[in-house]
């Protein structure tokens, strides 16, 4: 009876239907490489002690997430493009570097798991950076989610000289040429169930103008609170949550209300939290086609 | 003709009445020393060229401003306490280093003018961190302007023991026991005539919860616009604005549009900005009391 309450208690939140997710298999796509400031400020610092401090130079995963339901595949996120190293601006190339073997891109990795994008139902976008969204591309027949406030900024970004590197020109020309079938969300918009067991959570400004979060009820395994970045890393999370880099920012007080907010929906929903780029996390995880969560 | 219309349109924003401002003395307090990433975010990161690279630790002015006008005395900011050494934490203590001979501290400056703190009759405190305020307690007689939200703020990180480093406790034990006049600026009002030629600029949130500013019409050297930690540096103003490292930020937003009406409001009343704390133009000002603005 107390196992009974617990899981209830655990569970709300999610969809009162019972959960339609099969498994979930993280896709590999990848390390980035970069100064760890970009992810944390504060802990690198130089002090009087040591003012001439040396960088950390930290490399961190890049992944997405298949969530199979009985009648829907789910993608969150789509890692970065298999061109990268042509697409990417040189202001960013030295900046953020990308290692990553072909089948690590995620055509190939679909491919793996005998898998073509048209076999993809839903694609939710995280959020439009370059790392996140890089293959979106591909998925010409899928509903593609995306909070609205960060498709217009990525296409501000986009149509002007000055805009962000993070936001990769000819990736966002190719998702207009291939008229993706953009589902937008609004900034109100309340939080959703996509499929039962797979609910989006608006966590609006933050990281970028507008992010979601994915809340995945695995039959076996629990609930995964696939948080991309809205919090890079568990370090970040606090409490009290500590910011990344002032680049990787853009609305401040949005990010440490969305830490805050992670740190209560995993605890009111029993969910474990999958950080964006976590390197110790991500060490733990079991990458496709080794295996999955069911 | 001519002359006279180009010295109307720099004046818009002022007083209609004619100044009562007759100098400006800029009072020296000594230097900061930090890793140049907390004031400017950025151009010091490493690259996969240089993944190790050396932080840059600079040194950074401390000033205040004191405004002789026809019938009052006017403080903007007040440097750091001369117990500092003390007073401040130990976990700000290395990463911020104030060097400053006694004479440095403000009533010790304000001696050499043959002031004491009892003959200032108003006192503008920019914000309440610990190089702008830390010598608050002295000035017992004076109405002391803050913005409300800073107040609130500071006094909320003196309750908690986790509280900002950057408030320091016994500063603000001191602001309580010594009864300060203290003469709040809501969030929601309008900038302000403090005396003619002296205007208060309610820049709100953004380095901090409420930041104030303030434009000085000298009579012969023209407008002055004393933008604290509005911006930093000439580094932050852009545009487009370049953020400081994210332990000086309270909200992201509100700082890059600070730093744009910085930019704006200077222009339209001809101000030269003189920034918190940037040591190129420090370098050309005169101190006092060598000489003084007129």
């Amino acid at each position: 009876m107390a196992a009974e309450v617990a899981t209830s208690t655990h569970r709300r939140g999610l969809a009162a239907e019972r959960t339609s997710v099969l498994r979930l298999h993280v896709l590999d796509h990848g390390t980035l490489s970069l100064d760890q400031s970009i992810m944390l400020f504060g802990p690198t610092l130089a002090t009087i002690d040591d003012p001439q401090r040396a960088a950390t130079w930290l490399s961190i995963p890049s992944y997405s997430v298949l969530i199979e339901c009985s009648e829907h595949r789910i993608l969150f996120d789509t890692g970065s493009h298999p061109d990268s190293g042509d697409r990417w601006p040189d202001a960013l190339k030295p900046l953020e570097v990308l290692s990553a073997e072909p089948e690590c891109f995620l055509p190939n990795r679909l491919e793996q798991l005998r898998l073509r994008p048209e076999d993809i139902d839903i694609v939710v976008a995280s959020h439009l950076h370059m790392d996140h969204s890089g293959c979106l591309e591909f998925f010409r027949d899928a509903r593609v989610v995306v909070h609205r406030d960060e498709l217009r900024s990525a296409l501000e970004h986009y149509a002007r000289v000055d805009g962000s590197p993070a936001y990769v020109k000819r990736d966002v020309e190719m998702w207009i040429r291939n008229g993706l079938k953009w589902s937008v969300v609004d900034r109100a918009d309340p939080d959703f169930t996509l499929v039962p067991g797979v609910r989006v959570l608006n966590f609006g400004a933050g990281h970028v103008e507008g992010l979601l979060a994915l809340l995945v009820e695995l039959p076996g395994a629990g609930n995964i609170l696939l948080a991309s970045d809205v919090c890079y890393a568990k370090a970040n999370l606090g409490p009290p949550p500590v910011l990344p880099g002032t680049t990787s920012i853009f609305d401040s007080l949005g990010m440490v209300h969305s830490a805050r907010r992670l740190t209560r929906t995993a605890e009111e929903t029993g969910a474990e939290i999958w950080f964006g780029h976590d390197p110790e996390q991500y060490q733990q995880l079991t990458k496709a086609p080794d295996g999955f969560y069911e």
